[in-house]
């Protein structure tokens, strides 16, 4: 394996579609139809693709019933199937599924209840359907209050798919231009700067904003994911972004915290990862786990910024608060408090790492352990070039555990950080099911 | 009442905030806790919004129990809580709700089936999760498709609400920028060259390309809503479409049709809007109607457009093709075919058309009946201004109809064309229900 099929057509532990000889006839039956209508720009994951007719709770089945540990999805992030969203949603579902060009209580209620979770300055939601469309709308309303164009956002980012923060995801790859007004910054990395590392990341975030003013941008956003889960997954120092959200205001910007992966407690201890950093941005996009799995997402906004564009530009999303998605996402929330899953995410995710840490001990592929609450990257490096990634090893890894049913899948530029990341209802078992099987993989060879 | 208030807010039919002391106390109540928290961006319909809490079929409850008549929701095409829908929403839901980068049958079941109703060479389709998304990646294929930039658009088109599709919708108004790239053609209105409209139309886009080059634009894409809804409903004469798509492709642009909302059979005789015209565009977007409610959306593209973007370019839609909306939309292909719902909206379309006519006759204030199935649109004309757009009267019969509980709407750049667009499940029944109360308001003085 090389590097090349370790990245698979763009994507960390994407199916390489030249080893299609190589799977089992019914499998691949099965992924020679779907490529025949869906076309070549879908992706699937894994050496052997994984087949999903079932879930429940961390489980998800193949036809054969074959069960897999799910490490990875953070979308059903109470677990799959959860008894009381599908309650939720079939109870709307009876009833009327609508949009927002009506009153109805139960999306004013579910946005007070959203809104609750965010620092009272944040008081203004907007719904929208992905989180895709959540930060295209934070970029319209940036570029609307600052009248800048400027963006600045880290080094492998990823923020969605639409023309406008596919410009802004240089996670997408060479063939994917960015925009004339993008600028990146390396991930907060401490390694960097071991000595005084917030001052460095602060520093980087700087020459950004002067290499867009000389070539007569403005500084529109600093657009970050809290986690930044596709640069590798980097959790701390905590506090690091208090200097950068400082910076930004200065040069007149606004600072966009975008939680689609990190938010809804996934971290431990609190709802939002930037609230780990001790800021309040001016804007918060949401989104996958929101409805744990029907699609919502939304825009959190400082009111005033919305006084502009509200008054001027009619932003009408059709299926954005709809009354089904509105009723699962609610019930996502209170299953979350019910469930303390927070305190969950946090305890789990310490049981993961402590045990990962153990595993890995003086095993020198193994660079860095990182992570906070059930969002974990466990960061691989070459033995025979120190201080190089090494993503075929990790892919190997990804590949070895998925083929012992277990699903975890891999980031980073070099797509060398294990990434795990499963569902919040992951429990104490699961993690020992899941370290067993890591210490089996990380001890054989492949 | 005056224009201003008639396009409120920049939104034909949009609720005047400044009216808010008009309303009865408890809604009043409603309407401004719902502004706290949604802040000024989101727009409620009628003088008098309506509340919805509960649907069945063709009727939508609010919470007194009030029953309206919904002959303007296109997205419950097969009518609200449509047991079937809830039906295969709720298997689906016990079952699992996840993603693309796994192998699932359903999801291409679902589109082999959705396939089977467009023509041949339309063979590959991505998943969305909204029109918008749909439109979106339909411009950035058509642009590396063809390297250039350029797009054209009808005066009043609405393609959606990210920042590349917004660029291209001249109806959000003049506070939203179009882009350097876009340049506008008339909408399709026969009347605009009676002897040879045809030709008329084809000029315009040729006249339109040609401006673009002037600017150093290539063509990259025209495109078209198939009925041209937000223009003011435009559906004849049949076959205009075919000389434009022939100057879009000598000018080696590639012609998009956005069958959002003529789309499934709406204006009878056929699934999709260009059929009408005789041509086979290079992408179709659909959307709305397509899950009944549950976001799902999708573009659907001659195979070869997607080799480079497919190879190239990561797409991946977290929620596009999620199961639970794959699910709901195979349910309403099956019902639209189960229920002849395409033959019912020639049928009972042709029923409110000859209605309305009728009703109409000889009144001067009436300037056009036009549509195709139950996509109908009511020109009104002034009648101290002969030849002028009359949108006050048009928006006091939306609201007196809205009064006497049968909710239609107004489009066209002037906000003076009724626009009646019911659920495909419209019965007969409902057509007389609406023609009823459509006499009595045009009889009546205001």
């Amino acid at each position: 394996m090389n590097s090349a099929n370790s990245i698979s057509q763009g994507m960390t532990n994407g199916f390489d579609r030249g080893r299609l000889d190589t799977l089992p006839v019914e499998l691949r039956d099965k992924v020679e139809r779907r490529d025949r209508v869906l076309g070549p720009g879908y992706r699937l994951f894994y050496d052997v693709p994984v087949e999903v007719v079932r879930g429940s709770g961390t489980y998800l089945y193949d036809s054969a019933g074959t069960e897999y540990l799910d490490a990875y999805n953070n979308v059903p992030c109470v677990g799959h199937a959860h008894p009381r969203i599908v309650d939720a949603v079939h109870r709307q579902m009876q009833l009327v599924n609508t949009n927002t060009r009506y009153v109805q209580d139960l999306v004013v209620n579910y946005a007070e209840d959203l809104l609750s979770t965010f620092p009272d300055e944040l008081g203004n939601v907007t719904f929208t359907s992905t989180g895709s469309e959540a930060n295209d709308l934070a970029l319209r309303v940036s570029r609307k209050v600052t009248g800048s164009e400027g963006i600045i956002v880290t080094a492998n980012a990823y923020h969605g798919l639409t023309a406008a923060v596919a410009a802004c995801s240089p996670s997408l790859g060479i063939n994917s231009p960015l925009g004339p007004h993008v600028r990146t910054i390396p991930p907060p990395d401490p390694r960097m700067s071991p000595s005084n590392f917030p001052t460095y990341f602060a520093t980087e975030v700087h020459r950004a904003i002067a290499e867009l003013r000389r070539h007569g941008y403005g500084l529109s956003a600093f657009l970050a994911d809290s986690i930044f889960s596709s640069d590798g997954i980097f959790a701390d120092p905590q506090g690091i972004l208090a200097p950068v959200i400082d910076a930004v205001h200065a040069a007149g910007g606004l600072y966009i915290a975008d939680e689609v992966q990190p938010g809804f407690g996934r971290t431990g201890a609190q709802w939002w990862g930037f609230q780990r950093h001790g800021i309040t941005p001016d804007i918060v996009t949401v989104g996958k786990p929101m409805g744990n799995g029907l699609p919502i997402a939304a825009a959190v906004f400082k009111p005033h910024l919305l006084t502009d564009f509200g008054r001027d530009i009619r932003y009408f999303n059709t299926f954005g608060g709809n009354s089904v998605s509105i009723a699962a996402a609610h019930e996502v929330l209170r299953v979350i408090r019910d469930e303390e899953l927070i305190i969950n995410a946090e305890k789990v995710g310490t049981i993961l790492r402590d045990g990962i840490t153990q595993i890995t001990s003086g095993d020198p592929r193994f660079t860095d352990i990182r992570g906070a609450g059930l969002f974990i990257g466990v960061e691989m490096g070459s033995t025979e070039h120190p201080g190089s990634p090494d993503p075929d090893t990790a892919t190997s890894l990804v590949n070895r555990l998925r083929d012992r049913r277990v699903l975890i899948s891999a980031s980073g530029r070099h797509g060398n950080v294990l990434k795990i990341r499963p569902p919040m209802a992951f429990r104490s078992a699961d993690a020992e099911r899941l370290l067993t099987q890591f210490e089996l993989v990380v001890r054989s060879e492949p």
